[in-house]
């Protein structure tokens, strides 16, 4: 059997959890001066366990293929890692492979561990050259200047990873997990920090996120966790439709907490999921509340289908809707552009989703509109109910017992200025 | 063995074929008054024979049902065909479908033929009930006032189908076939009108086209011709990545032209079939030029792909981004969001298709920008030759010998006001 458990409650705010220290500073990267580098350290005498989760897009950036060969060559467990934001080094040909490893080293060098142990993500303007001078000056600096084993270290290092993010995004929560004598009770802690903004669409990771804790986990049930984590967060998450070449999660535990490594498929690891799964839920949510341009978070909530990828596929349609999005921008209750846009979804293989009018049901911002048929509703009323910041779509297929959340945002012309304006 | 064909040239102008009248009238569908009902009839005493594309959204309006329905009843067939336009009649219940009934009816009466020999389409305001009475009495009208057998008729039902396009979209092209006598030589005149805008993207046909034509030809043969030709043309064309519930293409040969119905697989069915294939691109491009708030119709073309659908999705990915669009919209020469959009395709089966950054090249405008790495070209140049209308990107994956383009526009503020009004 597989056990479930509750997501606890989570808190939007940054916590750094223990076995870890973190900073961020201005290394050039950035035209604007604005924190560029962060740095994220393992302070335990064992390297932390890791997982991560990759863009599938097949034009990879140089950060993504170098830490999924560290991950492959390490066995899964990391010293250190570092984010550059304001350049992708994307599609950057060998040169930027080069820049990378470079950079990897320059860390491994300050942290005094083998290169393989050190991970690496970017973000920013695709096809140009890091400034990798720059970058090796910044990591010298921040490693002479000390790393903050405190909340405002992981708050420098997210800040450093901000581009047109604006706003920080961090979650945190708290899980009781049985200690290593298996007498005690350990509070362990699971946290997150990310960036989001935009070529944010589901396929695996959409941003770069990083979640810390100090739970003690095997690298293969980290990377289970994180796999059905981002399953259900980031992955259901569509700012644009579009699917960058950076897109990065990873998942370190130091094991610092005392706490037992859970064996897979036990209640304990399926608290530890649940933690991880509810902080990735609510980094995803920031991401799509704050996506470029946006004034509201579109959340769609699915139920009735007949299976869980039915259920996916359908919420993410939806939110990805250009039309729902414009619609929802001016707090339009065009619920046929909903219909339409469940109606076009398909399953991951190209196969139809279950789905017929007849028992398909609308409800948006807490008001019946379709059932089947059209539904007599308050246009006014339900229009009013769609300010404030998040709007709530949801969806019932009337097929079974599966059901999926999905979230994105509106579409302004806020976005398109933001994305026009020349040298982006 | 196949035979292909070249494409004969084709012109942007409405030209009714032999054997057809048309007309269009003010039904009252549209609050603004302008032209909302369009009629084709077939004037030969034989019905002509008929193919359809319908939309593949699981959402399917009343007029699809009903036009998938008759022609399976027909044994593909029809006398005449309806257009409304400013009312979906999709996702209205029974009720909608009795309603469409009710016209198909009323327009079987009125040229003397079975219902199920008539065909109808419709686009508008999803999740509203037409208007039937009014609509009975506009087919009353229309039929008293007699359709006209000339292009004045065709033009005034292309006008009819308009909702916010900008333009008239037509085409048409004439090819030389053998004439029913295995002698003589006859003229056929293949011709399209359709609509665009809004809520269009490749799944099947995405809008509503009628092509006609005075070849004679069996209905499986032309169910296949059209079938290649929607695949290369309107399922090619994106303008916001929505797939709308009443996409419908539709193609009637009524046989005047003396020319004889060609054999499946031979080199005349292939001449008549590029013939279809040239007036359906030629709408498709006219449809994305027009997009909602477009400035400029974007053209991807991929060469050097291993497959067909290779080739086809990833010209669609590209043509489908919004940072793509976005960036054409600005003239900015951000070839970098080509890249991450072409490495986004995915085949139709969710397989991954073959590209790899060491091989693909990018030109942008005419300026080759990147060759598995970056290339140095001036920036300014680029951003000037992304001016006139039309912007034309290269894509080539180095992997084989196949090709495809797709078809798509710009996104502009305009586009997001267009759409976020509310009670569009």
């Amino acid at each position: 059997m597989r056990y479930v458990a509750e997501p606890p409650p989570v808190e939007e705010r940054v916590a750094l959890p223990a076995g870890f220290a973190a900073g961020g500073a201005r290394a050039g990267i950035k035209a604007s001066g604005r924190p560029d580098l962060g740095i994220v350290a393992v302070t335990t005498s064992a390297p932390a366990t890791a997982a991560a989760a990759f863009t599938l897009n097949l034009v990879q950036a140089a950060p993504v293929r170098l830490s999924r060969a560290h991950l492959a060559s390490s066995g899964g467990v990391a010293r250190g890692l570092t984010v550059t934001s304001g350049c992708a080094n994307a599609a950057t040909g060998p040169a930027g492979d080069d820049d990378q490893a470079e950079i990897a080293g320059a860390l491994a060098g300050a942290l005094g561990c083998a290169t393989d142990e050190i991970l690496c993500a970017s973000t920013g303007l695709i096809g140009t050259r890091l400034p990798v001078t720059h970058v090796l000056e910044g990591i010298a600096a921040l490693a002479a200047r000390g790393l903050a084993a405190d909340d405002g270290g992981l708050e420098a290092f997210a800040t450093a990873m901000m581009t047109t993010d604006t706003r920080l995004k961090a979650a945190t929560t708290t899980i009781a997990l049985a200690g290593d004598d298996q007498v005690s009770v350990r509070s362990v802690r699971v946290s997150g920090v990310a960036k989001g903004v935009g070529m944010i669409h589901p396929r695996m990771a959409t941003m770069i996120a990083v979640v810390l804790t100090d739970a003690a986990a095997e690298p293969a049930l980290l990377a289970d966790l994180l796999r059905d984590a981002s399953a259900a967060s980031f992955e259901q998450t569509s700012v644009d439709g579009d699917t960058s070449t950076n897109d990065t999660v990873f998942l370190l535990a130091s094991g610092t907490s005392g706490a037992a490594a859970p064996t897979p498929g036990s209640p304990e690891a399926a608290l530890l999921g649940a933690a991880i799964a509810a902080v990735c839920r609510s980094l995803a949510r920031q991401q799509a509340a704050d996506g470029e341009g946006a004034t509201s978070l579109i959340t769609c909530l699915v139920t009735g289908a007949a299976d869980l990828v039915d259920a996916r596929a359908v919420s993410r349609s939806v939110v990805r809707s250009n039309l729902v999005k414009a619609a929802v921008h001016g707090h339009d209750p065009n619920w046929g552009r909903i219909a339409a846009a469940a109606g076009a979804a398909t399953r991951p293989d190209g196969s139809t989703v279950g789905l017929e009018v007849a028992t398909l049901s609308i409800g948006l911002a807490g008001h019946a509109v379709f059932g089947g048929a059209p539904l007599a509703f308050d246009a006014t009323a339900v229009s009013a109910a769609m300010h404030g910041g998040e709007v709530l779509i949801e969806v019932d297929l009337g097929r079974g017992e599966a059901t999926a959340e999905a979230f994105g945002c509106d579409l302004s012309e806020a976005y398109v200025r933001e994305n026009s304006a020349y040298s982006t």
